[in-house]
């Protein structure tokens, strides 16, 4: 186990109507916010006429920034810097999932930054501070309600980048699952696989001496496998819904990778290829983490493959290797069972450019920890997903 | 799984040499401080040294309260808070275990207390600010180092209380493994039962549908299993200690319990038996868990039992009463095999005594929540534990 410093001061409001939070919450930091969301869902809802409500009743003036899409571009971000900076905003709450998450995120940072919000992204510039940043989930997937990390795309540039910082992690967030019971069948399972694949690329990593961190993982696994399917059968299912939305913050939140660092290759390459793509990430995902665990399953690692084997699909198999095989094709059947796609070719993805796509992943170097994987590596992990 | 209202934001500095943060930590708060450390074990392995020189570097006053003794008494506590007023004291650093640190937060919240301190304990009065409080822990068992509790007895009343409030969590905790390399066989082993028994407290609870705490739970419990064995053989052994360490941490610093509540009726017959006779807390909880579980398991929540026999203890019976008796049989054996007591009569406990202690912890009426314990009902329990 490696050394580490802890800390997660978000607050989480989490229940039905624990929205009511959001008043006194709210003007802990500034009566003078930005509201920033997706595509309207929060209207259709009702959830936007209630924040509305709150903030109307507690004399909190908003500036509404609406329109942020899947992928966030970072033509948003500027633009809701320009606002921030013009309406001298205080606080910036997101009502929606990771994309607007991160987007508030990104304008937070952006609004206290002399120069171009992107510099975070590219590594010109680092984050030392930002506005504070309150969110109101509606979708569990990410865990961006409870940690310091932002994704944002370049849809120009055909690039995307992630970046982290303490400054980012939110005051507060409301986790109220009723608020998913509205998300598609589709993003519904693509949130589990994100949930998922955020454990694996922190499960899989060459630290060793980490038992308690890596038991607490296989619980987020679980949860994942136990409540995937049902979310998705029975959008209003409270226990189902509740389980994972809760899931989805421990996840992401550094408690499982403190005193350890994970892999990410997995993020990396989906990265690539929702930059170029217009896919929703979780679906990446689905494709690319089987393909990657294969890939990387060898002689040497085989035994920590067994072990999330038997410890998450309960396969008991003496024979390490063996024992690994099943556990990674009962990951791609999970991940089939929820209607993800198994192949970028059925995604329309074009067979000429996953060169390119491999090019990006690794544009800063070899990626991955758990395995080094060079861009021969991730063009053959691409080509075997395709 | 119920509404919560989640907040952790005790800073947490793992690792070797992070004492180090001592200095940098305390200053955000004051630089007039009271040291209070137990009986001297911190001199003979240089912790106090070091911290002592750490403070000095720093320009940081500090007062001494030292001698504060197992099951930790009140006297202390009035002492401590008579020096802090006298002293205008602006931070309360405790050194050592939970008694230590018990003991720390007692003053802290006696100090700004118009009042006795044994106030909070009796119900008399409510906690409503304390000093800060901040910990170099030496020993791995009741978690005081992340969580509001505190639990004090008072020697002349032979009673032993718990208070909790958000008021008392630290602000920051130095947790180094290292730290715990000196403590005894006994020590460790009655400290791995006490994380073991804060599990089973929030484990068996009425809540339905708490899936991913449940599962998070068993994480903690694989964890006491892997290695509390280990740290007794190996004292020195450094990822047995760092688990274990971190693991006491996550046990009670509420993650478990969010969503749910916990039963604690074993704790409440605890310190009725550790307020009459001298006996730690941990080798207290090894006698008493285990009945407990025979006593309480009935056809209702054999389920419940079940569930923990198969997915702690891999334990593969269809039958779930069988398999409930089974996983309650291997953790008498897991306590016996850390050489703790496993009955009363063997550390000198008079039967006479078990009447008065079964009105003591029934003293508020019935306790329990997993199943509602009258004092007859405890009675039994202290017996079959005799």
């Amino acid at each position: 186990m490696l050394d580490f410093d802890y800390y997660i001061p978000t607050k989480i409001f989490f229940g039905i109507d624990k929205i009511e939070a959001l008043g006194g919450e709210i003007k802990k930091y500034s009566s003078n916010i930005m509201l920033v969301y997706g595509g309207g869902s929060i209207k259709r809802t009702g959830i936007y006429d209630r924040a509305v409500k709150i903030l109307n009743d507690n004399k909190i003036n908003f500036i509404e920034l609406s329109g942020i899409k899947p992928n966030p571009d970072i033509k948003n971000v500027r633009e809701g810097v320009v606002i921030c900076r013009k309406n001298n905003i205080g606080l910036i709450l997101a009502i929606g999932g990771g994309s607007v998450i991160d987007s508030a995120k990104a304008i937070a940072a952006g609004a206290l930054y002399n120069g171009d919000a992107w510099d975070f992204y590219t590594e010109k510039a680092e984050i030392k501070s930002a506005l504070p940043v309150a969110v109101v989930l509606t979708l569990a997937a990410t865990g961006s309600e409870m940690n310091g990390n932002s994704v944002i795309s370049d849809d120009i540039k055909q690039e995307k980048f992630a970046v982290a910082s303490e400054h980012l992690r939110p005051k507060f967030s409301v986790l109220d699952p009723t608020y998913s019971f509205s998300v598609s069948e589709f993003q519904t399972a693509a949130g589990v696989v994100d949930i998922f694949a955020h454990v694996c690329e922190q499960y899989f990593s060459p630290v060793k001496g980490t038992y308690v961190q890596d038991r607490l993982a296989e619980a987020i696994y679980k949860t994942c496998i136990r409540y995937g399917r049902v979310a998705v059968d029975e959008p209003t299912n409270y226990e189902a819904r509740a389980n994972l939305m809760w899931a989805g913050s421990l996840a992401l939140n550094d408690i499982l990778s403190y005193g350890k660092y994970g892999d990410w290759a997995c993020h990396a390459i989906e990265h690539a290829l929702s930059a170029m793509y217009d896919i929703t990430h979780g679906a990446g995902l689905a494709m690319i983490v089987p393909k990657w665990m294969e890939y990387v399953l060898d002689k040497e690692n085989a035994g920590k493959f067994a072990e999330y084997a038997k410890n998450v699909w309960d396969i008991r198999i003496a024979d390490e290797t063996e024992a690994a095989k099943e556990g990674i094709r009962k990951t791609s059947e999970f991940f089939k069972s929820l209607k993800m796609p198994s192949s970028l070719k059925s995604v329309k993805v074009s067979k000429k450019t996953l060169d390119l796509m491999a090019q990006k992943a690794t544009a800063g170097g070899n990626i991955g920890a758990f395995k080094k994987l060079s861009k021969n590596d991730v063009f053959n992990i691409l080509d075997s997903a395709f």
